[in-house]
Formats: structure tokens, sequence, C-alpha cells
């Protein structure tokens, strides 16, 4: 339960206050406006505001390319040829702030995204509270022995059960002396900003993240890709969601050229054509190595 | 006149068309949207959207500080104290998004500014239009003799005549040579991203403009500055009052701290502290060079 | 001939000055140095410091990966595997800073890659010197006919001429123009930073430009690829050789996947797939556009 | 010992390899290059690498203003210039890498400068050391009954006893469990991006930064200024120290201008004026908050 009754009713009151106003206005995104979408055990992300539609992309691609633009094609198609060409800028027009609530290690990762506006809750300034993340029993997954920075299969068992108890319980002692050394009953109390050296990485902290779209679908890309965390992609995934009722034509353009899409090099190129052409080829004849040859086989399976 | 009838019908269009939302609505901003500020003799800014408003800037320094920010403190005061410390994040949360209308060497200063979204008007894809920046007799200035960066006195007489005849003569044989090379009657034409060099930097470009607040107030405090050049400083000086009317309570205190402020060096505190104290202090014994003397004084006298 | 004797002077000066250090140096690098590589008719690149090599990419790394990566790979393969899995942080870790002298037209579109550090001359502050890009005849190019932001053939006789002869007389009576209302023989003297308005696109300006090697090969993607303007292309070109001397592993990986590599939609992909399957796809089958099915073809052939 | 045998051997190494280079360098950082300062407990800096000296950022301005700086000033007097007026580009110009090893809840306030370049140790793909930052004694300091984000006096007799005692068992407790969940003896092992969750706040990671010199002066601004927590200024000291021998004239600047220097708002301002005029100015005369007027004060007796 990430929302408590009291973040629910102001969030319940926000959502009353209804404006007139004459700027770009996307119904979907209304619905989302302040409510919860919640990730992992006390996660969530939601929408604070937003600027711009698929119009708005529109709107700047016409600037920058006069009158010319206007009668060729459809907005759909136009915001699909600036996804194709890498045309970015359109997409800057765009900028959507979130409130996201997520655990310290995923925290770590999502800053190094460094184009985007941030404030995050300070524990130097104020205490934190005592919730940690704490995996769902069907994602306590092993290191993977071929990749060093993978997950194999699940924990089962004892072995399960042991890692949810140290999990638990670490935690929860750690939170407790972080409590101990901040009080204050005769004593003076550990400063906040040293008390907090003692809690673990998987407490949950908060930020207001701010971001235009070209930079979030950079950041989509990354995390919403199977190779990333998983306790980061489940939040680039409810993202999307959000997203794909915001810009639909922008998202379905992102679908398709960025997470449905693959690269290849100019070997990768070389073998494509010679296998349209009919020709068998083998690691040995593509002048890939072992491991470049296993991936470029496993995006032509798709 | 920057705005063709045409183009009044599209933004009066434009101002019709009401929506209802559940975001942050600024009144003073509603009233601007749209419409076009006249600047220079074809220029102008237009604000095309905007995020947030006073409130988001205290809403987001109260998720960093926590519930103790919130009985201590009212929000002009919050936001004098944020700005007083650079705590710079929470301004980071507005967004304006702006088009505007400006001469090919403003155009070249502003976009040294480099954290803003910008699309602009493509002369590689699109022909311009014969509008050209022709300064106002009052606005002619000479060279300063002081300073290699400055104006001195406005020109006058036959060198002021001299002056305009050649800047319209040249701007509107170099657009009609442009034109000339452009043009296919039974030739090839030159290709536009050719032709547009023989183009002079007072013609006027257009963009979309989209910039944090922080930002933008950066961006003014160097531009609406009294030593920035004076044809962008207008651009500034419009945006200024934009910007009043969105987030007054931050653009009042950016106003004192930065735009009405002071920066003194150690050096300059050490002969603040003397001269409060009562003594006499002048360049010898102030361990500045004539230059920071001469700067220092005119800082105390405001 | 952009470089003056006294200019050749001064670098080969700057060429005899040796020094002793332990950081990482590059001997193809320092025998780039200083010296200009001519662009265009008056335009030049030079290497003006660097930082970092092949093996500051790998160290980079490393400290990321830990031990693991110490015995796996080789340098290169690693490069490469960073390349492909875009891995942009250890890239980062080179920086290059580069003389530049080049028209002003193509200096706009350059200055939009926004990180970079960046000082340029400045015509506030000081004259500008009479060099104007003329185009060789052999790039006097048409506007396209298919494509709005492209060229088609090479004009010829006559036009040629014409085009030639308005270049060649209007960037010099600008100039002629300019230095007059400079002029203070008895008179005020226009201010620099209003008498530069007169001059055209074509001048020649000079900057630094200071960027890590990630940025670089983004910069090196767009505009060392087919479809940028020629006038910028020869500048990405001549960086693309020093590169090559500078990161041999990191430039080779460069040209495999970003220059030499092509990437594919997901309808893209499915339409590979399927040829290689031996099917005939043409694009009534293929689910995309005539556009994007003309682009699909292009890439396919190569 | 932050640093072991092997750690210091490799360094040793690494100083005896001399190269001749035509590039700029400066004996000063030569002495500093691949050294390790110990800072905190375990933590160091080292120097990898630099780009450029006090020179290059004159070059730079020079490259700006073109000749006419040339006779005008001193490099010294020309630097000190550019800080007084915030022309921060040509100070973009250098560039300095670093290798840090510090903790991790020092890291999440240095990451918030985001315009730098880094590679951290990643513990989804590698085993973190056993290393954790415990307080000495004088330096464990209690909450600030004033200040939300201060600290007070130091903890003394037995509580201080005890917060040590927790911080150290804490700590180890969980980096064994840590080590248990990884441990694959019979069993799957927890993936070690799931395992690092259980890990405090004051274990060490380490990582590559670089910056260039502009952005390294605001960090250091900011993070070497009283109101810095301790753990972090040290590290701000640390760099302080190398920045001097690298560019000593830009430090003595910065030293003056920012670190050295005060600002005041326009009402400030107009109080320093009545001062200096004789007139005795108290709270309820400045027009400021009491907590503005206690800031003032403690900026005026320095």
């Amino acid at each position: 339960m990430p929302i408590t009754p009291d973040q629910q009713a102001e969030i319940d009151a926000a959502r009353t206050d209804q404006h007139t106003t004459m700027r770009a206005t996307v119904p979907g995104m209304e619905a989302h406006l302040y409510k919860a979408h919640e990730v992992l055990d006390h996660g969530f992300i939601r929408v604070i505001d937003y600027m711009g539609d698929d119009n708005a992309i529109v709107q700047a691609a016409r600037v920058s390319y006069g009158r010319g633009t206007k009668a060729v094609q459809n907005d759909a198609g136009l915001i699909r040829y600036l996804m194709r060409h890498w045309h970015s800028t359109p997409f800057e027009m765009c900028e959507i702030k979130l409130h996201v609530k997520l655990p310290v290690f995923v925290a770590r990762q999502w800053i190094r995204h460094r184009t985007a506006n941030v404030n995050e809750y300070s524990a130097r300034y104020s205490i934190l509270d005592r919730e940690f993340y704490i995996p769902a029993p069907e994602h306590l997954a092993a290191q993977s022995k071929q990749n060093h920075q993978g997950r194999g299969g699940v924990l089962e068992g004892e072995e399960a059960a042991r890692v949810l108890d140290i999990l638990w319980a670490d935690s929860n002692r750690a939170y407790d002396h972080y409590e101990e050394m901040l009080d204050q009953d005769g004593q003076d109390g550990l400063a906040r900003e040293l008390a907090r050296m003692n809690l673990p990485a998987n407490i949950y902290t908060q930020w207001y993240w701010k971001v235009d779209l070209h930079n979030l679908f950079h950041f989509l890309r990354l995390r919403a890709d199977s190779h990333a965390q998983y306790e980061i992609r489940v939040y680039a995934d409810a993202i999307c969601k959000v997203v794909a009722d915001w810009v639909p034509h922008a998202f379905a353009a992102f679908e398709d050229y960025r997470l449905g899409g693959a690269q290849f090099s100019g070997k990768g190129m070389d073998c494509v054509r010679r296998m349209i052409a009919g020709e068998q080829v083998d690691q040995a004849s593509s002048g890939m190595s072992a491991g470049e040859w296993r991936e470029f086989q496993a995006v032509l399976q798709g």
C-alpha cells in the first residue's frame, strides 16, 4: 500500500480542482493527473504536470521546415519521419513532471540520466520513513552464470527463505538503529545527515522528476529494455503506459523505431545482404566475434 | 508590423480554444498566451505554453525538505530563501515555451545559452522572408571609446543617414540576389542551403524556445543587464514582463537578489567593512586594480 | 590560403616546445598538434589539445565493471562491445580541443550541438577579417527537385557564373560598407556590435571547440553523413581523420557500428526476416509508407 | 589505509612512465598525477589526467576578444576580469579527470552536479569491498537545534560509543549477509544486482569523474562552503589544493571572487549604502525578514 488514506484524500482533492486554459490539453493525461500508479511493493509514479501533445511536436517541426511541411504529410506520418531520422528537437518541445517513489538503489541508476530536473527528498533535512523494498518471491533471482550483469533462475526453498529473512531483518534493524541514533530523549541525537548512513539501499526515497519527451524516450529505450534491471524496468513500463496516453503518435513511432527496432553494424549489414541473397552465413564467414555473432542471431530471431 | 492579418487571425482563433484542465493554471499567463509582444522593428515574443507556477516551486522544495518546511514560512518567504541560497532545482520545475522572431545576429548570441530546447526555421529547407532589422535612429550608437564591447553616443546627421542608407540598400540588394539565385525560370536554381549564405546578419529568423525557469533567470540576468547589447536586451525586457505575470513571487525575488543585487570579492568586502567602520578607502589602500576599483565604486553608487 | 606566414611561424614555434609528462600521450596526435588542416577556401581545423587515448576508454570501463573485465577480452574487443551496447560513458573520458575557422552559416549548424565548450571570436569586441566562403564551381549545386533539404546537379555556364559574381560582389561590397561604417576619420564610427549586422553568412568566424569523444562521435555521425550539407561535412571528414589517429580502436568501432551500420524499425525487421526466409516482399506487403519503403530499400542496397 | 601495497605499486609504476608531448604541461600537476590523496577513513582522490593550464584560459579569451586583449592586461589580470564578470566559457577550456573513492551517501550528493562525466564501479556487475565510513569521534556531530540541515556539538561519552557500535556492527553484519546471499556453495546465489540492496549508505564506492574547470569551480563553491556536509567538504578541500597547483591564477581569482566574496540583494545594497553614509540600520528599518537580516549581519562580520 504505497498510498496512505491521507495522501489519497489529497489526490482526490487535487483532482476536483478544475481550471480553464487555452493551452494544449490531453484528456488521456487529465485522467492520469495526480493519481498514483503503484510500482513494486511501496513505490509509485504520479503525473504532476505535462506540457504539449502530439500536435506540439508537429508544430515545432513546422516552425523548422516552414510552409513546405504543411501539405505533404499527415501528423502521424510526420512524427514517424522525425523519429526515423533522429530529428530529436521537436520531441523536446513536450515536457512531463512525475512524482516518483522508488528504492535508493533504483534511484542511483535513474539519476545517471543527466538531462532532467530533480528535487529529491532530503535525508539531511528530514527523517526517512520505514519503507523498504523486499522482492516478491518470483523476483528473487539468482546470479546469471553467463552474464556478469544479469539474472538467472529464481531462488527457491530454503535459500529463498533465508534471503528474504536477511533482507527483512537487516532493513528493520537498520531502521531501529537509525531511530535510536536520532532519538533525543535526554541525549543530543546524531545529526540526520550522519544517521542516514546506516540505512540500506532498499529504503524508499522520492522525488519530482521533470524531463522532455526526447530525453524521456532515451531513458525508456534503456530502461524498458529486457537487459535493464527488473526493479527499474517496472518503473519504465509504468511510464510507457502514461506516455502512450499522452502522445499516442509519438509513442507508436517510438515503439516501432526504438523499442521494436534493431541496429546492425557494417559487418552485420553485409551478412544480412548475403542472407537475403540466399547465402548460408555462419560465424566463421561473418567476420564477427563469437559474442557478436550470438547477439546478431538473437536480433534476427527477434 | 511584425504580425500579418492572417497571423493575427490564427492567434485570435487559438485564443478562443478553451479547455478544462486539472493542471496548475495562471490567469496572468492565460492573458498572454499566443499573443505577439512586438520587439524591434519586425520581431516579437509569444508565449506558446507554460508549466507550473509559484506554487510548483514551493511544492518541489517541500518534496526535498519534507514536512519541516510546511509550518515555518509562507510561500513568498520560502521562494526568497531558495533564491538567496542558490537552491536552483525547485525553479527548474517550471517551464515556458516561447515563439520568438529575431535578427540572426541576436539569435547567434541567444543560442549560446545551451540549456534550452530550440526549433529554428530552416533556411536549408525553406525560403526566408524579406525582413531586416534596421535600427531606429535613436539606437544608431557609435563605438564606445572606453569599452571595446560597448556603445557610445548616438550617430547624427550625415553619418547616421549614410549608415541607414547602407543597411537598407545592402539588405535589399542581398535579398534581391538571394531570390535571383533561387529563381528557377528556365534555370536550375541554386540550392537553398547555399543561397542563404548571401543574406546578412540583420535578416530575421524565428524559433520555438523552451526553457526552465532557473535557466531562464540565468539568461535574463545576463541579457536584461545594462551591459548586454541593446538588441537582445529588449527581448529580455519583454520576457521579464511575462515572467512577472507568470510567477510573481519568484520574479520579485529574482529582481531583488539578481537584477538589483551586487556581488563583492573578498577584497571588496574588506573595503566595505572598513568604510562602514568610518574609514576613508581609496584605490591605493583597497588592494584593487584601477579597473576593479572603478567597478567597485560604480556598484556602491548603484 | 587560410594560414598567413605569421600564423605558420607561430604554429612552428608551438611545435618546437616539448615537455615531459606522465599523462597518456598519443604519437599520432602529437603529429597533428597545432597544425592547420585546410578545409574549404579559407577554413581549417587545428588540434590544440587532447586528453586520453583508447586505453583511457578501457580503463574507465574497467572501473565500472571491476576485475571481471580484465581477463575476458582484449582492448579492441571491449571497445567494440561498449560501442555496440551504447555504453557511452567510457567514451566521455576522452576530450579534444580544436581551433576551427569556418563560415558563419556552418557555425550556425555546428553550434546546435550543445554538449561542447565554445569560445568564439567576438564581433562585438573585434573587427572581422575580409574572408568569405565562395564555393568552388564543382560545389555550386542546384536545389534538389525531390528533397526540400537537398542538392541536385551542379550549376553550369552562365547561371554558375552569375551566382559566383553575385556572391563575390555582395560579400565584398558588404565588407567595404562594414569598414566604412566603422571608420572614424572625423566621424564617430558605428559600434562594432551594430556594424557586423551588414555582413553576410559566408563570412568566416573562428572558435575554440572542446568536446568529449562520445559527443564528438554523435556530431560526426550526423555531420559526416551523406545527408549533411557539404560545407559542414568537409569539416566532419577532416575531424574523422584526426580521430582515427587519436583513438584508432574507438574510431574503427564507430565506423563499423555508426557510420557503416544501419537501423531498422520493428516493421523493417519483419521484412528482413521474411526476405531471409526467401519471401518476396514489396511495399504493399511491407506495412510501410512509400517514403519509408524507399529508404528501407536504399539501406538494404547499401 | 585506503591504498593497498598492490595499488601503490601500480601508482609507482604509472609514475615512472614518462612521455614527450607538445601539449600544455603543468609541473605542479605532474607531481600529483596518479598519487592518492587520502580523504576520510578509506577514501581518496587521484588526478588521472588534465588538459590545459592558466594560459589556456587566456588563450581562449583572446580567441573571443581578438587582438584587443593582447596589449591591455597581463594574464593574471585578465583571468581576474573574466572571473569577476562571470565570463565562464574560457574556464571551460580546462579539464580534469579524477579517480575518487567515497562513501555512497557522499556519492549521492556529488552526482547531483550534472555537467560532468562519470564512470562508477558497478555493483550490478562486480562485488563491492568490505569498506565502510565510520566517522572519527571528533566528527560525530549532534543534530543542530536551529538548523534542520546542520550539525550541532559533538556527541560524547556513552551516546558516542553507542553510535559507533551501531555503525560498526550494522555495517559488518550487512556485509556478512551480502556475502552469504551471494555465496554459491551448493546454492544458486542471489544476483549481485539484488544482493547489493542490503548494503548501507556508508559503504565505499569509486568512480572516474571528469569535469571542466568552470563546472568544477561551481562544485567547489557549493561543496567547499561551510554549509556543506563535512564528509563532502573534505573532498572539495582536497580538490582545491590540487586546483591551486594546476591553475594558480584562476584559483586565486576563484578564492577572491567566489569563496571569499559575498553577494547582496537590492535591499542589502540599500542598507550597505546607508551604513557607509553613517546611518545606524537595524532589522526594522532594513526591510528584511528576521532570517535575512541575521544572514546579512553574518556576511558583514565575515
